[in-house]
């Protein structure tokens, strides 16, 4: 996002700082008026879903719904027109976000029910970091990202096992239970598999022979003991994040770092650093 | 809470010493009867609550209700009269739940069923590490507290993002399972998700057909893997207090502590520790 | 346990010898046969509690019981009997293990059905600890028991936070569910509070109410999150024996340490250690 | 696998360079269609156990099965002849997950239904980590198996106490509930047990008396902590193992490494590192 100074560069540049910048009175009252209107669109959607609600209301509600989807088309519109290099921003995730924000409404013309997917309007609430000026608040989610990206290897090792383990595992129960105590196909079994694993536990299938039992208890405490193992590699990621965010500065007297970040002094020989 | 000289300074001061303190004979009676009878009182509530119990004991367990309620709201008032800032008691931690602790008895009398709010004076048990003396404890708990306030940014990304997943989820499940399968609105398709990525899984709510089981599979194993989120960066941070904790030594010249143990000068002033 | 000479002290040494000791060969011999007939009696006991296996083999199992009972009233007499101090013995952790193992068979004389409580003989399996000299497995027990002891008082907390939680959310549930969905009472809600704060989540007691259900996803969340608590607290006490663990020699020469337990020159100046 | 240069050794060298090695053009060719093949055949499995597909596609799907079972058996051919010692082949982890991968389908001509275990074919896709040279996969997929292997003595402990836990309070909920309410053998209610301590909860069993319900409270509550102790000691490990990874100087005079990031000589022969 290109900060420039706001002149006699036409209605264009008042329009983007308006929409892209928070700094303004303008730009910060746009964006609170968009995340409101983001809120009640998506409350709005919600209350639609519900039969009772829709009886009644529908009318209003599909009309809300419309005002509030061409309302954020004019908005997408604008934000492209006015910005310098419009396909950066229709390729960005905010431009993506916001297209799939305003595109289920038409859908909905042609295919009946898409409009639920207008929820996905609740990630364009993420603007709301930008205007509260959450800083710390981005510092902190891009270090949580970092970690983790930082541990995909060890966390595809550790998925691709868990895959190998309820395929292996539903199958095997597909053959012991049978298709009478809901083990219907391997499929099926391998979706119950993973709702053991995970410790979830829903009961709408569930083992009823003896020999089953004992293999689904073999799975339970597998599904209990490897959580240690994603928790162990994310924990190791982040408390090295902290040791990164440590001070490398070195004391210009004796060369020696490892100082806190509200050091003054060296803490080994006293020099200032 | 102040701490004066037991003297010639009426009966208001010897109040105050009772039920404030617990450094006397008195004052650590009164204690002990006081978590007796909350504790009591929680209980009998409980038992009303008991259709069978009710209906045999009911009188008796309503008149032990106003007995406790009654002494409760004269302790109460005899704290306030016999404090020196009335109203810093009354808005602190203590003076509200004291308050909550007698209040739903008289409201029940307008709302019949409200006295089951009482159960809120177990709060008040919380007394208890005072007379015990358990300093300790409270040190402990103020740790675990600290640590979690030290990464309350990054459990609200966390929670923030667990949110964003169920909304959208809940949609998509709304609008893959149907009404049929109890996914009857987008928001109880949230509750449902709410239930699955927490790995509760009731299975009052299950998916029926296999786009949704396979949705579910994948909600299943990401609320999984997540909690190796927050339990990563809360066991960075107890990490993080157990390395603090280690050192209290103060600088002898500027009196700022927080030193490294293997520091041998002040951070902030340069002068030997 | 003391260990002496075999020699001419009579009966009783020899006695004392096999049963308590586990280094001579009538030691070892004795050991694994008592093992086995652990495993075996417990595993005679489930049987018997099978109503189709009791149907036919009954009787088998009722002779099989009482057998194993008298060998262990036996093995429990000569304990006491050889070994020089007997009250240490009786009232030792293993000493109470032992009479528990036997009492229930005679108690069934008494009270039909508490030879079930047999199965509490699995408790004596683990002297298999000693015979198997897993040294390492003991010192391994012992460093988790330390690690959670020292995290006592933290884990109180964590605990009394638990109690209080579900002890408020039960009355509320109670209060906003109502007998008809299965909340009945509130130490019914306040063991489904349990049910779904633990995330075991069995779906006997569920909400059906919209409120209930937000309610309920709140608890959920906060069941999900929490769990960070008691794992952070195990994990930093773990850490800290790991720590324990290093060795503490330090260097003859320079004074350091810090060395590994492989290290046999000083890291720092080169001297051997 | 020993890697020969190619050139007049026959045939079999130039069989073994094709479907043992990936570094040729022919050898990656044939690992990608093998993969495929393992990919598309657990498919087939996979569908062949949906009763509706098989109803309409159950011939088309048996041959697959053949097909594949015949390409799969003559490449497990192919690499014992081209091998220079078959038997180190044949009895390794991949030689018998080869073999397994095979043999169900021509069991299901003795025993049918046993075809579905060749989903253990799914197996065979690890050698996908090869093909791809993810060396970095297969490091970390050795370091999660070291750090899991290091901490094996405590896990064994852990699981001990687990099982101890859940046979006697399976044999305690045997007696207080009573094979009314689900409970109608020990094993059966120690299956409960593992169901409610792993926090699975399907609710398939469920307590229903009183102290039925306070006990199971105790072991749901002990579930949820305890988890801690796993996730604790893995977490140790991994942590560790990131600190060991850190460093990989050898010595230059004797050769050995593991030295420490702070040292200076050699900890085992005293020389300047």
């Amino acid at each position: 996002m290109l900060k420039e100074k706001p002149g006699n560069n036409g209605w264009r540049d008042q329009v983007h700082e308006v929409i892209f910048e928070a700094d303004t009175y303008g730009g910060k009252l746009f964006d609170i008026g968009l995340i409101l209107s983001i809120i009640l669109s998506v409350l709005a959607v919600m209350l639609d879903s519900i039969a009772e609600v829709r009886h009644i209301f529908g009318g209003e509600l599909y009309l809300i719904e419309w005002i509030f989807t061409v309302l954020f088309s004019i908005e997408y519109i604008m934000r492209i027109i006015s910005i310098k290099k419009p396909f950066s921003y229709i390729f960005s995730f905010y431009g993506i976000v916001d297209l799939l924000a305003i595109l289920p409404t038409f859908l909905s013309l042609l295919f009946p029910g898409t409009q639920y997917l207008l929820v996905i309007r609740i990630l364009r609430v993420l603007r709301i970091f930008r205007i509260l000026k959450f800083v710390q608040y981005i510092t902190e989610a891009k270090m949580l990202r970092q970690a983790l990206l930082a541990s995909r290897r060890k966390i595809t090792v550790f998925l691709f096992t868990v895959l190998t383990v309820v395929v292996i595992m539903g199958a095997i129960m597909y053959l012991v239970e049978g298709a009478g105590n809901g083990f219907t196909s391997i499929p099926k079994s391998i979706y119950w598999a993973i709702v053991t694993l995970t410790t979830v536990g829903y009961g709408d299938i569930s083992p009823a022979t003896p020999l089953g039992q004992m293999l689904a208890s073999v799975l339970m405490i597998m599904g209990y003991g490897i959580i240690a193992v994603p928790t162990g590699i994310v924990t190791v990621e982040f408390s090295r994040l902290k040791d990164n965010q440590v001070n490398t500065q070195s004391c210009p007297a004796c060369g020696k770092d490892g100082h806190d970040n509200d050091a003054v002094h060296c803490k080994y020989c006293g020099h200032k650093l």
